[in-house]
Formats: C-alpha cells, sequence, structure tokens
C-alpha cells in the first residue's frame, strides 16, 4: 500500500481519504470495483479501523464510494457514471489475450500463506531455507567479483554458465553435450513455457503423468493443447500406453517427470526407461525429461537420466537450480538440438531479452566450487529425515486412515485418504488450523487425494502441521 | 562447440569425427542438416583446417556425410534414411508455434559482432561499457549482503524494489503510485510482451510511432496484432491523427516513447502531450508509455511523463533499468491499475515464475545509493559529448550528403542520407569495413534512413566508425 505521513498536520484519515480518491481518479480503482474492507485496509496501513471507517465515510458523503450491506463498498457507479468513457474499460482489456489464471486452489493458498506467515507451509513446491545453501549463496555473492560488462547478453545464456552445465550435466546426468546445445532459462518453468509455446500449436495433443505438474499449470491450456493422461504407479508411467495415445489421438509429444516425480515421488524403472525410448524411437515422438529432482536420491546415486540413454535423439532435456539449491535464482536449463535451441532463443529474445547475467554468474560459481558436493549430500540426508518425519507422524496421527508412496527422492509425499473426502472443505478446514497442503485434484487426481511437500515445511514444524491436518480431517468427517 | 583433449593418443580428427559422427546419432545434426563449413569449424574448435577436411573426409567415407559443390557438407540422407522415423523431425517442431524470428538485419548485425569483436558497433541499443556504472554496481554485488531466503518471490516483484521505484517515480517522474500498482518485468521488453500477449487479442487493431522501435519486434506481429501508423516529426507524433485510425480501425491501444523516441529522438511536445490525454480520454483509449530515455535528458531536465498528467486513468507506464545503467542486469518495470497489474502477473507466473531477485536487490541497491545521481550526471554530459563527437564527424565525412535529427537525450542519432541507396548494400558495405549501424527499414521506414547509436560506440572509436561509414557510402555510390 502507500505510504502515510505521521509527521503531517493533515489527519491520518483525511490522507487515506485523499489517496483513495486520487487512485480512483486515476482509473486504479475503477467506477463499481470493491475496495478492501475496513478491516483489511486497517491492518495494511497500520492504522485503527476507526482512521479507515472516517475516510470511507468522507468519501461516501462526497458520493465517491457508496456501501451496501453484505456487498461491501464500492466505487460509486452513479458518481463516476460520467468518466467511463474517459478511463479505459480496464476490466475489458484485462480479460483478453489467452492467459488463464492459476487454479483456485493455488491461489487460495498463496493468499492464505501471505495472511498468515506463521502458517506450517507444506505446499510450496520448493525447499526450506534450511534446506537451501543460503550461507554458500551468500559467500559467494559477497566475494570480490571482476568487474565486467552487463550488456544484452547472448540470449542462449551466459556463456560460462553454459560451460560449467556441460561437465555438470556429463558427471551427474551422464550427458554428453556442447554449450551451443543448452538453453538457460528461467527456471524449469520457462522452458516448459518455451516448447509449449514455440513447438507445439494450438489443437495439438500431448500426454502427461496423470497426476502431474503439469495439470496445476494452465500455461498447457493457454496454449490451447489437449492434454492426454499417461497413469503413474509405483514404477512411473507405463510405456506402453503411449500406442494408444498415438493411434487414438496423435499425440505430437510427451512430458515426463521420471525422477522423484511430482507429486507422487515415483522413479521410472530401468526397464520402462528402455522400452518408454525404444516406443518414442520408433514412433519418432519427442519426449520432453523434465528431471528437477534427481539429484536429491536419498542414497547418493541418482538414476541416469533417460537423455544419457537417448540414441535416438527423442529426448528435449529440462533441468533446474530451484529443487536442489534456491527457486529465487530463477535458473534453469534445457539441453536440445542446436535447431531448436536456435528457435526457442529467438523467441525468448522477443520476450524478455534473455536472464540476467547476474545469477547465472552465481550459479555458476556455486556449481564450481567447493560447497556444491557437501550442500548435495546435507540435501539428500537432511530431506530423508524431514521424508521419515512426516511418515511417523501420519502413522501417529491417522493410523489407518491414509496411505501414501514411499519416495526415494524429491520433496513430496503423495497420500490417499481413506474415507471420502472433498478437497476443498479439507483445504479450509486445514487453512483454519494453520497448515496448507495442496489437494491432489490440482494435479488432476480425483479428490481425496494430498501433496505434502516435507521439503518445504520447517524440520521443527512437521509433528505439528501434520496434527494440525489430522485434526482438520477430523473436524470434517464428522 | 566442444572441447577437444589435446593430451589424448586420439589424433584429433578421430575425435572431431567422432563427436559428429554423436551428435549426429543424438539428432542434434538431422538428416540431410547443413554441417558448418570446414573453416567454421576449424576456426570454432581452433585446429588446422586440414584437421576437419579429414575428419569430414573419415565421415563420407562412412557414408554419414555427402558433400556437393557449393551446397557444403550434410548429414546423408541415404545412410540416415533408416532413421528420420526414430529421430523426431525437429525441424517440423522448430517451425510450430507463433514465434516469428528476428528481422533479417537485426540477426546479420548480431552475426558480424559475433564475428569480429573489434566491428565498431553503432548498433547495439544499449550503453557502452564506459557509460554503465559498472565499478558501482560491482561495489553494490561486493558488498555485504544479508543472508536472506531466495526461494520463489510474489510474482509482481521483489518489494523492497517496488518500495523504492514509489520513491523514484515520483522524485523523477513525478508519478504517485503505490507498490500494489507496480509490476517488476524482465526489461521493457517484457512489459511489452505482456502486455501484447495479455491485454490483447489476434486481430486487434494497435497505432505505433513511425518510424518505431516496435517495427523491429517481431513480438508485435507474433500476437497477431494489426499495426498503425502514427507518423513522428520533431515533436512527436501528431495526436489529431488517432481519430483516424481509431475510426477507420477501432484500434485498442497505442504505443508510444514520447521522450527520446527510438529512433528519432524526438521529444512529444508539452502541447501535443496535452492533446494527447485529451483525445485518449476522449476515446476511452490506452496508452503504453514506454519510457527508458527520459533520466537521460542532457539538460538534466526530464520532461514530465505522461503518466503524470494522466487524469484519466489511460497510460500503462513502462520504465526500465537498461537505458540509465545495465541491460544486462534485465530489470523493468510498469505502473498499471491494480487489476492489469494482478492479471500481468497471474500470466507471468506461467510464462517463468518471476524474475530472479538477485539483479532486483542490485537495482533497488543502486537506485538508493549515492552512486546514482552523480552517474546520471556523468551519463548525461558523456552522452552529450558522443552526440557532439558523432555530429562533428558526420559534418566533416559527409557535408550535405546526410541529415539528421538533433537530438537533447537518448542513444540515437536519427539521419537521411539525401542520395537513393539501397540500405542492405549499404550495411555489408559498412560490415566489409568493420562497424555496424541500424538500417531505418527495421523500424518501418523507406531505405535511405540509418540510426547511429552513439551511445554503444565506444567515445574513441566515434570518429573512425562514421569515416568508415562514409567511405562504405561512397563506395556503394560509385
Ligand atoms: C516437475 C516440475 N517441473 C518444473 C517446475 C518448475 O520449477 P522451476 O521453474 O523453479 O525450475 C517444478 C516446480 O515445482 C516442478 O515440480
Ligand atoms: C523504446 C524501447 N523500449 C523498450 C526497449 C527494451 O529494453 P529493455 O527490455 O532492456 O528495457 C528498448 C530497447 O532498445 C527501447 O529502445
Amino acid at each position: 500500500m502507500w505510504e502515510l505521513d505521521r509527521t503531517s498536520a493533515k489527519p491520518l484519515y483525511k490522507q487515506i481519504a485523499d489517496e483513495l480518491e486520487q487512485k480512483i481518479a486515476y482509473g486504479e480503482f475503477p467506477a463499481g470495483s470493491v475496495l478492501p474492507s475496513e478491516r483489511k485496509l486497517a491492518d495494511q496501513l497500520g492504522v485503527n479501523r476507526s482512521t479507515v471507517v472516517l475516510a470511507y465515510s468522507e468519501l461516501r458523503s462526497l458520493g465517491i464510494l457508496e456501501s451496501r450491506p453484505g456487498s461491501g463498498t464500492r466505487v460509486s457507479v452513479t458518481k463516476w457514471g460520467v468518466t467511463p468513457k474517459h478511463t479505459p474499460n480496464w476490466h475489458r482489456y484485462a480479460e483478453g489475450g489467452s492467459f488463464l489464471p492459476s487454479p483456485p486452489f493455488l491461489r487460495r493458498i498463496r493468499e492464505a500463506l501471505e495472511l498468515d506467515p506463521s502458517m506450517i507451509d507444506f505446499a510450496g513446491g520448493e525447499l526450506a531455507a534450511e534446506l537451501s545453501p543460503l550461507e554458500e549463496l551468500h559467500a559467494i555473492m559477497s566475494e570480490k567479483w571482476p568487474v565486467m560488462y552487463l550488456g544484452y547478453d547472448n540470449p542462449q545464456g551466459y556463456e560460462p554458465l553454459r560451460d560449467t552445465l556441460v561437465s555438470f550435466l556429463r558427471e551427474y546426468r551422464g550427458i554428453h553435450t556442447a554449450a551451443s546445445s543448452i538453453l538457460i532459462t528461467s527456471g524449469s518453468q520457462q522452458s516448459l513455457y518455451l516448447i509449449t509455446q514455440c513447438l507445439l500449436s494450438p489443437g495439438d495433443a500431448v500426454a502427461i503423468e496423470d497426476p502431474s505438474y503439469c495439470y496445476s499449470l494452465p500455461m498447457f491450456q493457454s496454449a490451447g493443447l489437449r492434454l492426454f493422461r499417461l497413469p503413474v504407479d509405483e514404477q512411473g508411467i507405463h510405456p506402453d500406453d503411449i500406442y494408444e495415445l498415438y493411434h487414438k489421438h496423435r499425440i505430437k509429444m510427451i512430458f515426463l517427470n521420471p525422477n522423484f516425480q511430482n507429486p507422487t515421488g515415483a522413479l521410472l524403472s530401468p526397464e520402462r526407461r528402455e522400452r518408454l525410448l525404444h516406443i518414442a524411437g520408433e514412433l519418432g515422438l519427442p519426449i520432453v525429461e523434465d528431471d528437477p529432482f534427481s539429484m536429491t536420491a536419498y542414497d547418493g546415486k541418482p538414476a541416469p537420466s533417460l537423455k544419457s540413454a537417448d540414441r535416438a535423439g527423442s529426448v528435449l532435456y529440462i533441468g533446474s537450480f530451484s529443487k536442489m539449491a534456491a527457486s529465487g535464482l530463477r535458473v534453469g536449463w534445457m539441453v536440445a538440438p542446436h535447431s531448436i535451441v536456435k528457435r526457442l532463443s529467438d523467441a525468448r529474445q522477443q520476450m524478455d531479452f534473455g536472464l540476467s547475467v547476474v545469477p547465472q554468474q552465481v550459479a555458476a560459481q556455486f556449481l564450481n566450487s567447493r560447497y556444491f558436493l557437501p550442500h548435495i549430500d546435507r540435501l539428500r540426508s537432511r530431506l530423508r529425515h524431514k521424508r521419515n518425519l512426516t511418515i511417523a507422524a501420519l502413522e501417529r496421527e491417522l493410523p489407518g486412515m491414509i496411505r501414501w508412496r514411499h519416495p526415494e527422492g524429491g520433496l513430496h509425499l503423495w497420500c490417499t485418504i481413506a474415507p471420502e473426502v472433498n478437497d476443498g472443505k479439507l483445504l479450509e478446514a486445514c487453512i483454519q488450523r494453520g497448515m496448507v497442503f495442496v489437494p491432489g485434484s490440482v494435479y488432476g487426481s480425483a479428490s481425496g487425494h494430498v501433496r505434502f511437500t516435507y521439503g518445504r515445511a520447517n524440520t521443527e514444524d512437521i509433528p505439528e502441521g501434520i496434527s494440525r491436518f489430522a485434526a482438520a480431517l477430523r473436524s470434517i468427517l464428522n
């Protein structure tokens, strides 16, 4: 919100009223739009509720605002009915374009976390502060950096980072590639965006896992893609399911997250990997291998990437700094045939002129540093510990009422609730009790599935968080 | 490219042949694709041309490559004719989606700069290293930073940066806004991308300046917009031209760069600003005010922003760190009604999960630092000096042959060549002589216009660069 001047002679309520009037005149709150409740605005501005009550009533007396019981305070349509022809109809513009908003559950969760920072967070798909190498990244950022030119950079990404990734990918993911085949992106998210926007056309059919992180991304629908499902069991998808989707729907691409899949934690078995590559080769079908979690393998032995066994050149490989170090750095990468890299970096040039070089320098330094391996070791054992704590709490709190898949890496625990429950009600009951999780329906599953991201919750909050969840579940079952 | 192992017992030519064979097998060079010329690959790998000749001939003898005189070396279609059904048809995928590649002249310029780093650059639309506050940014980056959590951040942007911008915009651009109405973007480029993708629909008509930076952006065509022209003279566009475009084509939005316009350097006059806002208000038409250059005003007195006089709430304001400090940081901002900010940040969430927080911290620190004002003063006087040098060189080298607009801010000099010339030929002749500029046709103008970005060229190279340009021009006129 804006700042109030507490030293001014102008009373606070008057400052608020004037500021609101100006925002309304500027079109920031168009005619008919709802203002924040008195309590909420008072909280945001750090004033007494009575001060806001006074400001609103001042504006009501001027005919600028109108309140009706039950429907809050709105910008008057009659008073400002003279201006709509002046102010662009911003609401109409906001409905243009083809971008869908985020799924309502995800917005609800974000909102709950913003309102109450003490909420125990089993929802955010990222590392808790205690797992992120913050001290190490901080040490790297505070190093004496060489002074270098900060101009528009190669749209494919900062070259020293791409060189670093050539070694990283060879050493840890068995991928032999060249810097010219790597595109640096703003996390895996931008890789997925570029692929869906630039390599596919509206109406194209694609296969995704069921359940899948991709269902939580309106990106796929925004791109006009038709989605078909490949059910995931403990060992991942069944490759032979691909034939049917191919023949029935002419799918053009397969999106997979084969290592510690989000949300199920499943690890695609070696036999299925081989069969999958065989089928993709036979059908000439590209596979997008989204691989953010493999480095977290709790036993210290990440399964080889699909790409490393990709003799037919079917695989576009996507990696990210997010789940192994820090998502806020926004550094991801894609390995693809050079023609694809060129195409995507051309398109990307139009979107944002490439990524800032600073986080790319930090990521490159970190991957090359003596901090990297000890951090990964620590990350693995701490994640395993959190998984164990979560499972122990579930066994204690909800014996016989909930089942889960046992993940050997990644951040997520995928659960099925035995009694019938309504996702939305359960989430609301949990929010009331101060914890959030992600309902399975966000990933395309039926009601009654739950994703607990133990990687996000603080270790000491895990037992309490699960206990709140259990209380919420019991409250709606009664 | 890849690395050769010069200590290995395996001869270099064999290493090259093996690596190429693998890349071909992996689909990185599909059947029928053209390989780099022997000379080019030799340059890239830092080996003798004869080594590459040997590698290619090895692969030819295996039937993997085929060469035909005049059409270079290709991956054999006959040999690999057995595999096309295995490797996805990447070329076809690369043609999918709706993103057009960059205009050919811009790609040609980029290529020329990559091949010859000693090229004198009057083309890049950004600050030369000597103008960018590199030491200062470096000092800020090397400061002791507080250790903070680096998780997914607010998709609207890092809050301390938005707070900083509230003061910056008030103080320097006369804009009174709140952090909740600011969206941080990856430069102005991403602001323009979000607006064209999310607030407009394919087929919508919009007005842009003629000539205009926007013509150089395939983004507008990729979004399926129909573009209509508002001619720019020394004082900017003629606002009354808007009526005709509105009634004839139902334009939905106006894109303007009113301060030191790219490419003409024009500054919209105060009378026209007032008239423009009146007309926009009357028609309920939104204006996008793209304002990257205003802080460079050579007299130290930037004209007030359009937004500052926007009583009807017609203006979406876009600013950027690029042209006043460093484009490689990729930090820009937009001021818009809250409903628009929400909509765009939702969409942006799908594209890249927001900007890295690190460059946002650096930008915020810099704007708040004691470095900022002295830097801006220095920038202004140095840019003015460069403008004077460029004009003096043109007067000396090409008397009577070239006219220009006299810019009082910004980075660009817009020229008209008196004799008839062909843009493409002139550019090639300049590249041969070691200098690049941007042909006016990139901005939608007829042949015979030239943009010299004196802000990009190094001061000491300016006279030599213009002298090369003059020699190139003379060579094609003869
Ligand atoms: C499977 C998967 N892919 C991609 C992403 C995007 O992450 P980022 O863009 O931070 O790399 C996520 C984040 O949750 C994910 O779980
Ligand atoms: C008028 C104008 N707008 C926007 C941009 C984009 O710049 P950035 O994304 O670096 O802010 C440029 C760059 O040349 C420009 O000249």
